[in-house]
């Protein structure tokens, strides 16, 4: 504890450095949407994926030791995001810091000054039905344990994902893009390319990988062609056609998005 | 789709309005965060908990035919705060918005520009490890069905969650509260009370009504005496102690934090 505040010693002038990334090397992961967000930018950034023992730099940060520092609190997990003195972590969170800055969502202070706040909503709405709840399908009784310990339970859990959780969010997600406060174009909201769009896509990219069956079944029964439009849309996007082409864009493997047969269930 | 953007209709003027909280009747589920912060502010609020037929309201809003309106993009599920012209859901997400406004979180314009996305990161956090992960420890296969149809995995999550979790996340905001970045007192960050303190408030609550041996066995190990004094300072705001004492303060029942007997286990 200090009795000087964070308020007080923050430095507003050292911002003007690239964004660093800091994630577990090997696979897209939760640290993917904040890839997207800086590749379509076109930012600077520094990546612990792409620097020798970068996995060091996860380590320190997430060690039980780690104490924070005068201005920011220690981590509970990665993806973490530093920009100057800031050291922040949480996906939406990194997201919602950077979608204004890079062009990415409304500005607090601009036109549409509540936008920031939709935009937020349909990431965390994104990232809880099809990216958390996917990854609990192969690990629905413990993170701890590996896959193998919860077999019966994670086809149980994907069984139920698919038939039910799957459609129920790729229909919201449907409503979204058919709402008029979507506005013009393949995009969720105003019109505009937003983070959201990003997160949207790398979510549908991973369904994609980890259930295909379902997914075509879905696409298939064109019940949802607002959001292949949109997964089509953002994947045409020159920088992120560039960045996906490249090495840059890591593999699934064994995060959150993974491929088992027995998994990939229709019903 | 609309050419207008929400941007260009958006109305600045009519904000004017008391905070309506749009959520289930009967428990305090996830509208107990933000309830807690319009309590501890004194906001004036509307809330369909204690409107007649306010599950109404709730149930046209999240019909798979609401489509939204020229501003707002349809809802996925409560708790929703109106507020004038916006219509916003995800617990955090209102949180973030309402923060600043309520005097419990630094304002994006003020002198600690980036704390927000401090105090963000911990309300989610607390709200991952404390809140959605104890639900599922009663709901680990399906939402969509009864516990009664899970009792089996919700019994080895419960296990693992008591036994690995539940500390883990209990030592992150211990850790949390030792940083220089808490500040003086009580709070988790600049010394101040934040939402933050007031979500982390709520999980303990939950988690001491739903694991009660196992919450105990904790706090008596000593290793958690700052998130417990921080759960006993909340508690003892004024505010706070008349909302609890209150009928407002609706009991647990069949929501996030259920009471088992067979899942309060202590390894």
């Amino acid at each position: 504890m200090s009795s000087t505040t964070p308020a007080a010693k923050r430095q507003k002038s050292n911002k003007d450095t690239p964004y660093h990334l800091i994630y577990w090397p090997g696979i897209p992961g939760r640290g993917e949407h904040v890839r997207l967000a800086l590749e379509e930018a076109g930012a600077t950034y520094t990546d612990t994926a792409h620097i020798k023992d970068g996995v060091n730099e996860v380590l320190a940060l997430i060690d039980a030791k780690h104490t924070g520092d005068d201005l920011n609190p220690p981590i509970c997990a990665p993806p973490v995001l530093k920009h100057g003195d800031l050291v922040i972590n949480q996906t939406p969170n990194i997201l919602l810091y950077l979608g204004p800055k890079l062009g990415l969502a409304p500005s607090p202070g601009g036109d549409d000054e509540d936008g920031i706040y939709v935009v937020n909503e349909l990431a965390l709405t994104a990232l809880d039905g099809l990216s958390n709840e996917p990854h609990d399908c192969h690990h629905p009784i413990a993170t701890g344990l590996y896959y193998e310990d919860q077999k019966e339970e994670s086809l149980r859990k994907s069984k139920d994902y698919v038939a039910n959780r799957l459609p129920k969010f790729l229909g919201y997600f449907e409503r979204v893009l058919k709402s008029k406060a979507s506005g013009d174009g393949p995009w969720l909201y105003g019109g505009k390319l937003t983070y959201a769009d990003l997160v949207l896509f790398q979510c549908v990219d991973g369904i994609k990988f980890m259930f295909p069956k379902a997914t075509k079944k879905l696409q298939d029964s064109g019940d949802y062609t607002g959001v292949f439009a949109l997964y089509e849309a953002v994947k045409d996007r020159p920088k992120i056609k560039e960045y996906l082409a490249s090495d840059r864009r890591q593999k699934y493997s064994m995060g959150i998005y993974r491929y088992y047969e027995e998994l990939d269930v229709t019903e």
